[in-house]
């Protein structure tokens, strides 16, 4: 039951990985092909997207859901990249879903090393 | 001088905003414009954006930039908003705009409270 005083959207996963597929780091046509399945796999609702390619770097995205928001920003020349998932609990408990599409990331770029942080916000 | 070896993108603020100003946080029509400005006085560079209203309730949106994203989502019925300010380092010290932008954000919705969570990524 949530409490209207101490109210807490959601939790805000923060990710960095460090990967070698530097294709995937640089090129989002498949990522954004995956992250599609994904949603709907998670059952979100996605609002609206953009993405942005930097020529010759990597590249820069995001995609409002009803539950809030993913965002996602690759530095191929550092087999890097950051990932937001932000998924608030408005209508149901989807703390369990941003956990696992993390996860789902940290395995579909083949990390090698990642950080985690959880935020209750 | 950045060490690539622990190259860190940059700052990542994380806001909640505690707010009684119910008209800015159900219509996105005025907070629109002025995060235009702002993102042009602080001098950073918008890609694209996304924005959305929620039937009788708050509104959700991000925008992508050069130097990574500002995310929002407000609950006016919990006088309530969260932003994101995630600002990379990529050809300039951006740590003191991402600070600078939301204090901006603070005063704009004349916070009555405001929670505020630096991560260094």
């Amino acid at each position: 039951m949530l409490n209207q005083n101490v109210y807490l959207p959601g939790l805000h996963v923060l990710g960095t990985i460090h990967s070698n597929q530097s294709v995937l780091l640089s090129d989002y046509t498949h990522f954004k092909e995956w992250l599609i399945k994904q949603i709907s796999d998670h059952e979100l609702s996605a609002l609206g997207d953009f993405y942005h390619s930097f020529e010759g770097g990597g590249y820069t995205g995001m995609i409002c859901l009803t539950e809030s928001h993913i965002a996602f920003h690759t530095w191929p020349e550092y087999n890097l990249l950051t990932i937001d998932i932000f998924l608030s609990n408005y209508q149901k408990e989807n703390d369990h879903k941003a956990r696992s599409l993390f996860d789902a990331c940290v395995a579909y770029f083949s990390a090698t090393a990642f950080d985690k942080k959880e935020v209750k916000r």
